[in-house]
């Protein structure tokens, strides 16, 4: 009999339920505060911009969520996605230690940022809401919600990062065909915008500065919200659905895994992955080391300060609780853009404080050659962020191979890199460099902490 | 209980055998043609360009050929392939036709081409050659042959026409992230190249002139071999994996096609697609009508003459009884390279011949309008190639909105569209064309016929 290669689940087996982990931590996140106040934010400080059902999700302490039927009929244009066994990398490595790697690239976008899209927009449209507004960066997140607004009928008005607009406009053009509204930020349409290019008439952008633009126009139209595709709760909430998946993959495998490994930007692809995993090893039936990578040029887990500061660049959010490198701070121009955010979830903050799981800094280069190695050996070309924990899989992997253990490795590859292929031709061409953040540069930025 | 979407295979149903249509057909299709004998070509004349294995497969009379377990390996990183419900689509477009896609996007490079790239490397590399030369115009079927070559450590040299080398990078990027090396065509390496570029210093190129590039360079090296993507029975043979899980699919789905559509440049997408349906028809199992569809810029089937014509430009390859426009043809550069050929399968030209199937074209403008309605219902954007498959379907959709007939339509969706969104960019915009072969130059290309 031939060894399998991937583990696929039957519609049936599509998740019901989102997983909330706060009710199973030892202690719950802190609140949001509002900055003016420093008092934890209500729902009514959160009704201009998000629609009641997802302010209800964001705060909730039901360990399960009921997924709406509407949103399990969309989920199925892509959902159950494909859990890998790494036959060929692992024959590649020479390692015995038996890699996996949950696929979301199978989505319409190419990464795992639908799982939550398409509740946003669903949940919007069911509350009456006509537009939705959102920032994004390498384009991922635009892409998913421009494609979620499709499905339901709302018109979708996306602020892209400038450097990754004029960079990467393939990405632009999936979301116009999905039917949205793209503009390059900072840009002349809102008062955020405005103020940074009067300062900085050249300025290239960053996520901050796009989440600012797009809150502020959701806040000044009474039919717009605002989507956020990384970092609240009720986002990694429904990213659950990948962990839920994966778990009952392993199950068909009949294996466990010793090593869960995810690329940590906001936190929603790790969250997703990983908190299925964490219940499982707070409940005492398996034992999982957690490992969240991130960039070695934007490190809020493992450089940052966990203080509370500003999710967006000009202070219009609430304050969060957070692994922090400051609001102010733009990160080198990494090709990894979903990973270039100056914060981290709240929750997975929270998490990593709890010593609930671990966290290691990579720099571009050392992942560009896993990315390489994976697609000659798997077919796929992982996107520039997962190439992270691609990087750490390898090094693991490589661990096993001179202590001879047999350990069983779980990778998160939240999506392909199609739309990311000349990073890769920067990368074969040597023409990457890899960026470390200085203490100076990064003590200056943390300075500016509220 | 939810409406199904998707009938997803296990690895247990992957094919074990491809399927030779050739026996089971009235009578054989013409033999090709020594150009200055005009008597058969036997096996020695293909050897220097094809390994014994594949040159045997051209030529057999078997009804099934085994799949080697080495090539179903690889074949697992994808396959089997999606059968997907358009439901949404079918709501969109208010029809009560049942619209079912058999999905090859999910493959490493996005399209079916790596179903016989994967076996043409295994058998090359299984008889000692260490080095494949190939031709590719959008870059689909170099993008695989790529792919299959890092499988089997494989050397991979790809002309690619010069047209798509500068318009579309990210193909080419896509191929030396694989590990191939990728030259524009017409290049200064081979006699072929430089004697269109004395004539044409600004040639764009094409497929033709690509092949006898690739051609030219394996004939010259005994440790290479050439391998083209379409066209060719064996390349064909390959592709039917695509029917036979389709198959399986209908029947757990419980339905039967009354109208196949597939798009046809070389035939190898449709043919993969069709032939095992034909096999059924022919039994009198199941009575689908199978349509073929082709663009307005080069409709070899519906406009070509049925005669005997070289496969390249320069004249190097046998002559093939098929459907042609003239090997000298260049159509207009439309978005659907991969459709932009001179001619067409022998064995689709004398199936079609026989009565078997039908076809038509339609315009590329009128193909973009059916991609973007997909896209926006279904989630996946399409190829331009595919595009003219949907286009075909959501016409005989709407013809059934008007009679109400409740046919079951399947789609050949050969491939997704993330490497060639500039084109939707140039349709959103409003700047694409149709252009319309004219009477003129169609006769005046065919007065070149040999």
């Amino acid at each position: 009999m031939a060894e399998q290669t991937k583990y696929v689940l039957d519609e049936k087996d599509l998740p019901t339920q989102w997983y909330n982990v706060i009710p199973d931590l030892p202690e719950p996140p802190p609140p949001p505060l509002h900055p003016g106040t420093r008092e934890p934010v209500g729902p009514d400080d959160l009704a201009p911009l998000f629609p009641q059902a997802l302010i209800a999700q964001e705060v909730t302490t039901d360990r399960y969520v009921d997924i709406p039927e509407e949103v399990r009929e969309v989920y199925r244009l892509w959902r159950p996605s494909p859990l890998f066994r790494a036959r060929r990398l692992e024959k590649a490595l020479g390692t015995p230690a038996r890699i996996y790697y949950k696929y979301e690239g199978v989505s319409p976008v190419g990464s795992h940022k639908p799982n939550t899209a398409v509740p946003q927009a669903f949940y919007n449209a069911a509350e009456g809401v006509t537009r939705l507004t959102t920032e994004t960066g390498a384009g991922q997140w635009g892409s998913a919600l421009a494609f979620a607004c499709a499905q339901y009928g709302l018109e979708c008005e996306v602020w892209q990062v400038r450097a990754s607009y004029d960079q990467k406009p393939y990405r632009k053009l999936m979301m116009e065909t999905f039917g949205a509204t793209v503009h390059p930020s900072p840009s002349e349409l809102t008062e955020s915008g405005r103020a940074i290019l009067k300062q900085h008439p050249d300025s290239t952008g960053s996520l901050g500065i796009a989440i600012s633009e797009a809150v502020e126009q959701a806040a000044q139209d009474p039919d717009a919200r605002y989507a956020l595709g990384s970092v609240l709760n009720h986002v990694l909430l429904h990213q659950t659905v990948i962990g839920e998946e994966a778990l009952k993959q392993f199950e068909l495998a009949g294996d466990t895994p010793d090593v869960l490994v995810g690329c940590t930007g906001g936190g929603s692809n790790f969250g997703g992955l990983a908190f299925p995993f964490l219940r499982e090893k707070l409940a005492g039936r398996m034992d999982p080391v957690i490992r969240a990578v991130e960039p070695a040029a934007c490190p809020s887990l493992t450089r940052g300060r966990y203080a509370y500061d500003f999710g967006d660049t000009a202070g219009l959010t609430p304050l969060l609780k957070m692994h922090t490198l400051g609001h102010e701070f733009i990160p080198d121009p990494i090709h990894a853009g979903g990973l270039r955010y100056h914060g981290m979830s709240p929750l997975i903050s929270h998490i990593y404080e709890l010593g609930l799981i671990e966290a290691i800094a990579i720099g571009q280069q050392e992942c560009f050659a896993a990315g390489v190695r994976f697609a000659r050996s798997e077919g796929i070309i992982p996107a520039p962020e997962p190439t992270h924990a691609l990087a750490a899989c390898i090094q693991e992997a490589l661990r096993c191979k001179e202590t001879g253990e047999e350990k069983v490795i779980l990778t998160a590859l939240c999506g392909h890199a199609h739309l990311d292929l000349p990073a890769y031709g920067a990368y074969l061409a040597g023409d990457m460099v890899d960026d470390e953040l200085s203490d100076a540069a990064l003590e200056k930025s943390l300075a500016t902490l509220p």
